[in-house]
């Protein structure tokens, strides 16, 4: 049985690993850290690590990163592997996180989902090989609460679909006017906001009579708090180090 | 036997009507004008409509709008019923048709695919059905040459959304950025730019856990000349008067 | 306060409308009707009607086929409005239902989600005026537990194209062998099947170069939840009489 | 410049490849093959590999399978490399072929389209990583003129997917019937027909809350016209053996 300790359990990602968790056979929580320790659980939340006193295999870490310089400092105390599934690190923590992975081993991915991390290697073999007869536009959709805008997964894809080409293209966000034609070097990104939407990222590369599609859709967070328990279970097996999706869909 | 008089016929969408009324068995084309009088078709080209001396049924102009008001003033002295195509139009053309049309009976619509006309109709219907409690997002496609954004038609749709809901809403070009929600008073609209695609609209209603979704797609410029031709045998049966798609899809 | 019965509240659906309930501000539940009495809710549950003592104002029925009977005696009895949100109904039980609505207020429908009826609203107003030039095809998605094919929906979809054709066309389920082409007289009907979803359903109109699509999905059962909730609003302020989701798109 | 010899000039796809080597700076057709001998272009056409006295570089195919034993001694003979773009080869042939290129070197593909066969490779990459928590669907779109059904597209990116697979899965060709749940074995395929669709394929894999989409439009023949040229353009730069578009994409 692994025993898992889950950070930021009270939060919305939280619930949903908690539910999950439950569901798996190899795998039981046996703490929560979170500021707000009000307790729905059947594992007893400590509101910081300093508190902490029971030993786990793995952390599974869907907090704030104003925590994870702490997460940090206790993985490395502690030796116990992480997976650190919180966005909007500082730099300082992303160094912080690169030289404590020579102690202990640590998985950081900005997108949980094996689905998107796997249209992310997708996109990059199409743009290879279409090159620039293909012209690159990304669609996301999610719902009418989320504030930032494109999200911060369709940013990873056209990222990486620039680190496979020769010239690197500029993000172009809207159209509107009377007076330019589409550049070569413009990647497309729309954001359509709506509803509930989960979230969806399509990448479409439109060339002479032809378009190819490549598209992901989450229908629930159940999908990021799955891929936080696989790249769990792929953890606890490997020596210290820094991970990421990439190593699981090799 | 309709005989056409088609102006713009050496446009690219003049050759697409030409190939296409060869193909009909009640209609063919009498004569064209054209500034380039360049003939690569079996029936004679006029420069210009003082020059034409061959009467029609009926017109078919894909040309230019610098060219209505002539093609007005023929109208109304030869009595012919006119399908106007051309987009761009100057207010002072327009009402210049809207008086002409209690002499002469005539037809305009902003996109002449009975499809797209279709779906604005649908699209309509949608928004009054669902009112405030789903978020509309209208996504167009066209190929990379296209220099407006968004295209004539997404607007075309807009508008005739906020025709049918008591508050007009405003329309949002391009999300970018980390601090704004969607308003409840927004029609996002996307405008996708790439290959050779002709044309597609979409429009989206993203409400609680649901989202209906209106496509139109046109694979080829053959949609727009087969709606003209549609709109001429329409007309001919017509009084005079002005008429617009939404009469045929009555 | 509007007063609802739940009948089926321990089934699937039946926790679906409980939690929906309670975020409304209009409406509480005031009692349920369930074989299984094991209740996590805050209101009694019953095991049949004759046991029921509690007034309500509506009843909202998300339970078994074999129960409708029973419930529309109780409509009767106690002149409480009913939406009947059950499908499978046998052609007795739809008589009786037909005969009951006379004394008293009764809302049916083979789909609750407002969405699903819009579209196949939009669906019959296209096949009006597309006409025999388009070749019409549904697709449906669902998830892979669903043991029906096509879904009833989609079946729904079809027969009310049909009601507005003259020639009411046949329907071809999976296409496979190398010597038949499509007929005129054919609607495809094509189910998908996979992974967890809730339910897409999408009417294609394939012409001349040109497509219309009229696409619903559903990402969760809150919407046929939501739609039995708008139901019940609606059917309070009727008169007795056999209601469906056209009266409220109307 | 590259001389091409043009085998089934006179068929559909031949015009579109003759309109396409015209916009070419670095290819010409120096003659044609075809048995109707009603010439419309400005090159010679003769009625059988025997009367050919013109010179080639390459030879591009898309003539008849009948024809493809012929093609085939005159390659051999004349030292000539040939991108062969005909299908339904019977067995003797293809082995003939196989033969040959030790001698000569050719192309073959069952779809000529480079993004065709992109997807293709995209999909096999995807189920190897997806696995077993992810069904797989096939769903195919032509125009109502087509005979066969699935298309032999949809049947090599089932069988492609096949070959990556542990357990190879069975192809299910429509669903109808009220008992029968989905198979973890199975593939289903969908083939929709409609209008004047050119040709569309998707490959869908729904898993837990997660959908991922691979999807190939094509707009018009010339994107199997551009993937010929392509090949011709790459084969002649190579030494004799058997090549197909897998090695155009490496």
């Amino acid at each position: 049985m692994i025993k898992v300790l889950l950070c930021g359990c009270n939060g919305s990602m939280g619930k949903v690993v908690t539910d999950l968790v439950n569901e798996e056979s190899q795998m039981n929580i046996v703490a929560g850290i979170d500021k707000n320790k009000n307790n729905q659980y059947n594992y007893p939340i400590f509101s910081s690590f300093d508190e902490c006193n029971i030993e786990s295999d793995v952390i599974i870490d869907f907090s704030h990163h104003s925590m994870t310089s702490d997460l940090i400092d206790y993985c490395v105390k502690s030796k116990t592997p992480a997976v650190i599934c919180t966005t909007g690190l500082e730099d300082t923590v992303i160094e912080k996180i690169n030289s404590a992975s020579k102690e202990v081993s640590l998985f950081r991915s900005g997108n949980m989902s094996l689905g998107v991390n796997l249209i992310m290697d997708l996109a990059k073999k199409a743009a290879k090989i279409l090159k620039d007869n293909f012209d690159i536009e990304i669609i996301e959709k999610h719902h009418n609460k989320k504030v930032d805008a494109p999200s911060g997964t369709a940013y990873m894809i056209a990222d990486s679909i620039n680190e496979e080409l020769s010239n690197s293209k500029d993000f172009t966000f809207g159209r509107h006017g009377r007076s330019s034609k589409r550049q070569k070097s413009e990647i497309g990104i729309h954001a359509v906001r709506g509803g509930t939407i989960v979230g969806e990222h399509s990448v479409i590369y439109a060339g002479p009579d032809e378009i190819i599609e490549i598209k992901h859709s989450a229908m629930s967070k159940k999908v990021f708090a799955s891929g936080a328990i696989s790249a769990a279970k792929f953890l606890i097996t490997k020596e210290k180090g820094l991970y990421n999706m990439d190593d699981i869909l090799k």
